[in-house]
């Protein structure tokens, strides 16, 4: 029995211990960034970028913009169909792979090391970003599928990358919106089902 | 000979008297608009809106941020998959409906006549916007079809709808992302082929 309760304590500890979340700094609402207007006269695709990893500000308040909670409600700066808030905002980095999460503004590891590669794919200036974000649609939390359900997805996709398109282009970052990926490697390392599909991508570096 | 000339002559100008087309004032680039991080912090889905019409100047402005040219190269302030522009944004108003060329910033009018409540469709708090901005995927335009080509001309306009979001975040007027509307009608209204897709509209007003 004793030995019992010990090995339920050390497999809580390990399960913990697996699950680093990191807390992301608070986001910076009175960062000088650009005004709206003459952040979409920069807004361009950029494909080369500084090696220089983000710094946590810089991450975190590209992750708020990308799909933050704005409001006490709950709500996110990206609207999504009926409010299901079912995009999935994933963090490729060189040490390890995240999850976002909006309600408490924190990154969990979900796989450790340089996996950049398999969402460059045969685009290897994408793995030169020190950060890629990849965009996964969850269709068992949209709630239904159907052809309409999948472009209404899509949809919310693109709100949530040309969220991160106009922070950068605001915050002098390099970006670029893209739908090439090696989509059945990011599933395996992932573990995604088949109702949860990688759709988009953006590495995101500074300005070379 | 003279007659066949006369002829050609006037039908040439009923065509151009026809295709009214309006020129749209330079976009503001000074414009005072809020910061990207303040436009992130105030971007929410409002659903009243004031009648009053929008100047020729807001309106101008805010269909340049959804899709205008922002650079020499012709290129959008709205990514699209492989620069192939095929969202088509058109503007239905009390009085007509047009469609927005983005090479020219200008309207042309393809019909007359309040067709805001074909876009409303069971919505009617929608039609009482002034203006309704309706997104139309042109899949011949984006020249391949499948399920992955209807993914990525769906991000596109996930992309322009969230231009327009944020544009009105940031200039105080009130915008809803939607994917409700009567498609047969407006397609009938339109002339759309099956490959031309009515994916998402935005009620665009004054705020209340």
């Amino acid at each position: 029995m004793k030995r019992l309760f010990l090995m339920a304590v050390l497999m809580l500890v390990c399960t913990v211990g697996f699950a680093q979340t990191k807390q992301l700094p608070k986001p910076d609402l009175q960062r000088k960034t650009l005004t709206v207007m003459e952040a979409f006269k920069q807004r361009r695709s950029v494909r080369e970028y500084s090696a220089r990893m983000l710094s946590d500000q810089d991450l975190g308040d590209l992750l708020w913009a990308a799909q933050g909670v704005n409001r006490e409600d709950g709500r996110l700066t990206s609207p999504t169909a009926m409010n299901r808030q079912e995009i999935r905002l994933y963090v490729f980095t060189a040490k390890e792979v995240s999850l976002y999460d909006p309600k408490t503004h924190s990154l969990t590891q979900v796989a450790k090391g340089d996996h950049r590669g398999i969402v460059a794919a045969n685009q290897p200036f994408s793995k030169e970003a020190p950060v890629s974000l990849l965009m996964v649609a969850d269709m068992d939390k949209f709630g239904s599928k159907g052809e309409h359900a999948q472009a209404m997805v899509a949809v919310d996709t693109g709100i949530v990358t040309e969220n991160i398109n106009l922070f950068c282009s605001a915050a002098g970052l390099a970006t670029v919106t893209r739908g090439t990926m090696d989509s059945k490697a990011i599933s395996a390392l992932l573990g995604l089902t088949e109702n949860q599909i990688p759709l988009i991508n953006n590495p995101v570096g500074y300005l070379k």
